[in-house]
Formats: structure tokens, C-alpha cells, sequence
């Protein structure tokens, strides 16, 4: 056992206390939660303060691509905080010229101007400001099965049980279909029948809702938390020339694909399409410092030229969350980290888990790309009942959470949203990591398999 | 010169080229705009990269409440980074308890479980969603004069130009008129009168909105960018009234008047009254990396113990943000950073600008508190014409420009914003500091006289 992982459930149990006392938790029930007290974190592990240590296959909210505390982006924090921690947004600062020239070095196309946010659901608010002033016209439209953000316009665009509570019908949000040939609504068989079909499911959406009125489509480019399904070949490029058809605004939300998490530093990449708005968060800086962003294409720029953009934010290119992306790229460029993500993907983590589903009838589908993977769980392959109903809690919902309970069992922390697991290691984890996360859930899936029929 | 000052113009050029080749600012023409490339900054003072150093009376945007790279905090950020980093928000984090720990203990009443973001806008955003999950209500009132962030439902409630642009007529925003004698719109000649009047103006408002529709009456305890109006005695115990007989819920926006910039460590302790919900951020780590929040009543907390609330952001409750509060905090009560801002305030800035208001006719008002004060620059004394109209660009906005021009070629960063500018310098401020900039102060002066009639 390192020193890190001597334990101290002393100084465990008044983090825990405290934290009960007086921190109101995200989508939670305050009541009904334990939140785990987490002592440490390295690499692609962390540990409590009893003396367990887990792999962490859910790279904190599928941010710490990098994984926890990469010395080289730790130092750069450091110096950066020991010379200009923060300072205005007004302003010129080397560590926010630099991210951005870096962040444009990356993003396809002409998305070489950056407005930096603190996070996604900020992006996703002002690309779409961006594009409603660009275009003059006022509806969104965005696809069920998608998670956009926390605040109001980011929730409204969001197609998942999120959003319910804080739809307040906001003007201007429209949802429609995204192919997910496993669950088709197209009735489709291929994923070429999959893509013609919602490519004519939007066109027919558009022509209903009034081209002339629709300022911006917002896409993931591969959806995230709703389940991590790869577009079909062919459908994100038709999207773009409907776009460019009816002079709409097209928006990529790249929050959780971006920055190697696919295998390509930008998912759009594996699709051939550069969107006009490109948002982005957890990647760019592994989460070290909060910061988000949209890339910006020059037409759009040039809308806000000789007119004020009317948009901001107190922390826009905070100093330290900047320096913190810059040591970020730098890292992912010395070490590899997209290159690796590609690799272990493809050789490791997708073999994998088609040799799991193989094996497990708990596993209905597996989905995926790079270091972004889902197992769907079903009751029935042939019925593809899922495991849990849609949006299931407490009781209903035991089967994943007795899976879960089962992963951590055996030392691995999983990602799981309603019947999926999602395999969403640091991008920089190594080939014996994925493989100790494979076989802890080759033995947790037995647990999900007890649930089939 | 200090070591610091060794000017370095190449590097200056070379960090404004990067950053008007890929930065999109906030707020800006960004074709109009020339940003001063900063090289560094040390408790009240910054400087560029031409050897020209700057007395900051604008604490950043009224976020440094300790000055510029406090060594304390300086520390604790890189201790932190050093250990962790980042990590989820669904855990328990020693520095995410402690910070919740110290704000609690500071924040007025029973307002103990604190909901950490990233800034203001996802305050209020949050702040509203559980006021409207608590009172299943849906309208939010607002008052005209006020700024509460840049997300859709905070631009919405704004009552500043800044909304326009992204004002989408969201359902369930209304806008009222709170209280400013200087410009009454209640024609109103004596605080009391105004107080008075503004109350039943509420009243009003509320009976014909349907106080039973209402979910949330939101206010900055002292209006902050909209003019530093500290409001009569007696007007927010009259709306904490109105509130508690209606079941209305009561947002205190302390963004930027939270954390001592008043000369207390909340606004609302100056008016003895305690609201259901306070939103901070800016000085809770004086914006050493992107923090915000809402501290939360007993009761409205108590609504989401076996229900889950409906919001979240992957960065609530950042480690490295909140240790960066722990510390702040503790500064603040180690150096009595509080007690400072009361005291410079009380007897220097005041007596200084009041001293400023006898000779320079171009000042129609002074007010504040604390380390939060506003000039308003008029035309004409008598008639109160603002000395640029309101909202005023280019041309228009020419006196108030030549005025700021005036401050930084003595030395001074001014705050500006329409007619007005603001002496908001960090709440450490020495009386040295805050006499440099009073004299400077008087020297621009003359530049407003010359517009007087």
C-alpha cells in the first residue's frame, strides 16, 4: 500500500459530515444520498479514506482526459497562480492568447476565434445568442437524446429527463429526432436507411417549423450521457448541407467529445464537417480549472465586428483556467494522449467489450469510439427491453444499482445513466488499466446478467 | 522602478497580436476594441507591459475584494493543485466541505447549505429553479436598474440594456421600479417618501401580477454595475414582509455586493434582514478561479431532502475553487479585510468623494458604502441631466471616455459605466491607496467639468 492510501476514517467521516451539513449536491435528493469522502486522486485512480482504491472509468464527469493531477499541468497551475491567478476579461494576458491561439490551432476549419465560459452550459447560451443575432431568426432546434447544460436556454435545448422540471416552454427550443439505429424511430434495419431516415426526419421538421425562422441546429457531435451514439456515416456532412441550404447556423457541442475523448481531437473530425459553432468545457483543461467555450467560425466573428456582442461573463479566459489548457494541450500533444486513446480503443476497449457482450446476455448493444464507449443493458436482447425503464429511480432502478454496487466491489468506479454503463476512461489509460476495468466488469456484468430473461 | 515594471514592449505586442488574432471578448465590438496587454498585478495594482502601472479602483470587475495575488491564497491554490486538483461534484471533498463550512457560518439566518457553480449567472439561474421547484410558481419579479448575470433566465431578469439583445420575452419574468431618490420615479422627495412609495409600488405590481403566481421577488441587495444604490432604510425589511405574507421567495443577489465589499461580510446585514436564497461569487475567493453559489434556507433546502432538485454543473463545488475560498476567507478575517473596507470607507473615500462633490460641478451624486461607491457625472446639477445618455456609444459616450483617458494618464483604472463611475478598489485598500486615487480622481474631474453647463 503507497503512503497515499493510508487510511484516516477519522478525517474521512468529518469530510463526510461537514459535506452533509453544508453542501447541496447536484441533481440529487439531499436526503437520500451518501456521497463517498475521497481522499486522493492519481492518474487514472482515486481513494477513499478507508484504504480503498478505485479506477476511475468515469474520468470524473468524463472530464479528466489527462487524468488526476498530471505533474506537468499541476506546475503549470502553480506558476500561473504564482504570477496572474486571475484578472479582467478586458484585457490582453498571455495565458489567455494562449489558449486561445492553441484551441485554434486545433478546432477544424476557421473556428479560430475563442470565447471563453466557464463551462458548457455557458457555451451552449452564447452560441446560440451568437447565432440568433447572426441570423436574425429565433428558433433552435435540437435532438431528444442530448444533454446541452444546466441553465435555461442550455436545459430547454436539452433532450433528456433533465430538462422536465425547468421546461418552461421557453420560445424557440425544438426537439427532434437523432439517429440511433438500435432504437430506431425511423423503422430503419441499416445505418444507411438509419441516416436517410432522419436526415428526411429533420428536412421535414425544418420545412414544417419554417426554414426562415430557424437560427441554429445544435448537435452533440457524438451524444454524451444520453448514450454515447456514434452518428452514422453521412449524417452529421447532410446535416451541415441543410444547414448551408437554409443559411442556418450549425452548432456542434463538442463539451464531452472534444479533446481526444473519440480519438481525434475533435469528433467532428471522423465525420468530415465543420460546424459554424463549436462548444466546448471538460476536455480543454481536464477539468483542472473551470473553463468552457465556443469556437467561432470568421463569418459568424465578423457579425460582431463593428457590433457589440451582446454577451459575457465576469471569469471570460480566466487566467489560471487558461494556463491550465494551454499545459493541457501541451501534454496531449508531447505524450500522445489522442494518439493513445485511439490505440487503447481500438485494440483493448472495443475487443473488449464485444468479447463481454459475447459472454453477458445483460449486454444489448456496445457503442462507441476511442476512449467513449456504452454497454447498453437489456432485460431480452431479441425485445431489447432495457434493463431499468427510462428514467427509473429507487426501486425500479435496482438492477444498475446492484451492477454498480458490484463494479465498485471490485475496485472499479463506473459511469451508469438509467440501463447504460459508460466505458469513458482518462484518455491517457494504459493498456493494463483497461484491461483491470474490463475484467471487473466481466465479473460485475454477472450480476446485471441475473436480470435477463 | 521595481523589477516587476522592466517594461517589455515586444512581448506586450505579442500577446495583444495573439489575442486580437484569436480572443472574442465579452461585451465588445470586437473590431472597436484595442485591450491593454497586461503583464502583472500585486495587491492594488497592475501593470502593463510599457512600464506603466495602474492603481486598479475597479478590483478587477469588482471581484479582488484582496487585491491582486495575495500570497495566502496564492499558496493554498498551489497546495491544493498539488493535491487535488479537481475532482466530481457527486463526492465529499475536503476543501468543497470546508468552504461550505465557512461560507455558512458567515452567510445571515439559517441560509447553512451552500450550492456551489462557477459564477453569478448560474447562481441566480439555480436560484430561481428551486424557487419555482418550492413554491410551484413560475413568475420571478425584478427590478429595473439591476444586473444578475449573462445566462437566459439572469439576462432576462436584468434590467439593464444588456438584456435587450437577449430579452426572448421568457414567460415568467417581470420587471419592476426599486427605489432611487436621485432619479425617483415615484416623484418622491425624501428617502422615506421614496421607501414608501416603492413599497407600495410592489404591492401593486404583485396584486395585479397575482401574488399567487409568484415565485420569487430577486434583487441585488445593493444594486452593484446598475449605480451602487443603497436602498432607504426600512425598503428591504418591507419586501422580506411582502414576501413572507404572499409565500413569496426571497432572492438576495450578493454577487457583487457579498463578501465585504459593503463594509460587512453581506449587504443584507447593513438592512438587518435575511432572505431564502443568497447568490454569491466575485469575493468569496476574490475570482481566483471561477467560483459562485447560492446559500440556501433551512426550509427551501428541506424541499429537495427527498426530492431530487433538478440542477447541476460537472464544476460545482471545484476543489481548487473552494480552496481558494478557505483561504480568502481566512484572510479576510486574519487581516480584518472587512473592517478595512468599513473603515477606508467611512473615513476616506467618503469624506474624500464628498470633499470632490463641492468643488467639481460635474458630480450630481455620491453614494455607497464601505468599498462600493458610485459618482454619477451630470451636465447639470439642477436638471440631474446624466452627462451621456443613457446607454450612450461612440460619440455620444465621448465625455465619459475623455474622463476615463484622464484617470489612466494619472495613474488610475477607472470603473465607468454610462454616467457614472464607480470607486469599488479592493476592500484592502490602504488609506495611502485610496488617497493616490482620490487625487487623481480630482485631477480627471476637470476633464467632466468642461461638459458641464
Amino acid at each position: 500500500m503507497t503512503p497515499h492510501l493510508t487510511p484516516d476514517p477519522a478525517k474521512g467521516a468529518a469530510v463526510k459530515a461537514a459535506d452533509r451539513a453544508h453542501v447541496f449536491h447536484s441533481w440529487s435528493a439531499q436526503g437520500l444520498i451518501d456521497p463517498l469522502a475521497v481522499a486522493g486522486a492519481e492518474g487514472s485512480y482515486f481513494w477513499d479514506y478507508e484504504g480503498n482504491r478505485y479506477l476511475d472509468f468515469t474520468s470524473g464527469l468524463v472530464f479528466t482526459n489527462i487524468g488526476y493531477q498530471h505533474p506537468k499541468v499541476v506546475r503549470a497551475i502553480q506558476e500561473q497562480a504564482a504570477t496572474m491567478t486571475t484578472f479582467a476579461p478586458a484585457f490582453a494576458v498571455e495565458a489567455r492568447s494562449e489558449a486561445a491561439r492553441l484551441i485554434a490551432s486545433r478546432t477544424p476549419g476557421d473556428l479560430d476565434k475563442i470565447f471563453f465560459t466557464n463551462g458548457g452550459a455557458e457555451a451552449i447560451e452564447n452560441a446560440v445568442r451568437m447565432a440568433r443575432l447572426h441570423t436574425g431568426r429565433h428558433k433552435v432546434l435540437a435532438a431528444y437524446r442530448s444533454y446541452h447544460g444546466g441553465t435555461n436556454t442550455a436545459i430547454n435545448l436539452t433532450g433528456d429527463p433533465r430538462r422536465w422540471a425547468s421546461d418552461n416552454g421557453t420560445s424557440g427550443a425544438v426537439h427532434f429526432w437523432a439517429p440511433f439505429l438500435y432504437r430506431s424511430v425511423f423503422y430503419a434495419s441499416t445505418e444507411e436507411e438509419e441516416c436517410a431516415r432522419a436526415l428526411q426526419h429533420l428536412q421535414d421538421t425544418i420545412a414544417f417549423e419554417g426554414p426562415a425562422s430557424i437560427a441554429a441546429i445544435v448537435l452533440e457531435t457524438v451524444p454524451g450521457t444520453a448514450g454515447i451514439m456514434t452518428p452514422p456515416p453521412g449524417y452529421l456532412k447532410g446535416v451541415r448541407e441543410i444547414c448551408d441550404r437554409h443559411g442556418i447556423v450549425f452548432v456542434l457541442d463538442e463539451v464531452m467529445a472534444g479533446f481526444g475523448r473519440t480519438g481525434k481531437w475533435f469528433a467532428a473530425e471522423h465525420y468530415d464537417v465543420v460546424p459554424d459553432l463549436m462548444t466546448f468545457a471538460k476536455g480543454v483543461n481536464s477539468g483542472y480549472v473551470p473553463l468552457g467555450g465556443v469556437a467561432i467560425s470568421g463569418e459568424i466573428a465578423e457579425t460582431f465586428d463593428q457590433r457589440a456582442f451582446p454577451g459575457g461573463l465576469t471569469y471570460s479566459g480566466h487566467p489560471l483556467a487558461c494556463a491550465a489548457a494551454v499545459a493541457t494541450l501541451t501534454v496531449m500533444e508531447e505524450e500522445q494522449v489522442v494518439e493513445n486513446a485511439a490505440h487503447i480503443g481500438a485494440t483493448v476497449i472495443e475487443p473488449g467489450l464485444r468479447n463481454l457482450a459475447e459472454r453477458h446476455p445483460s449486454i444489448g448493444d456496445v457503442r462507441g469510439t476511442g476512449m467513449f464507449w456504452a454497454l447498453e443493458l437489456v432485460k431480452n436482447r431479441e425485445t431489447r427491453e432495457p434493463l431499468v425503464p427510462y428514467n427509473a429511480t429507487g426501486a425500479a432502478a435496482a438492477p444498475m444499482a446492484a451492477f454498480g454496487a458490484a463494479c465498485r466491489k471490485r475496485g472499479l468506479w463506473p459511469f451508469i445513466n438509467m440501463n447504460r454503463t459508460h466505458v469513458v476512461p482518462p484518455c491517457n489509460v494504459t493498456e493494463a488499466e483497461a484491461k483491470e476495468g474490463l475484467a471487473a466488469l466481466d465479473e460485475a456484468l454477472t450480476v446485471a446478467d441475473e436480470h435477463t430473461a
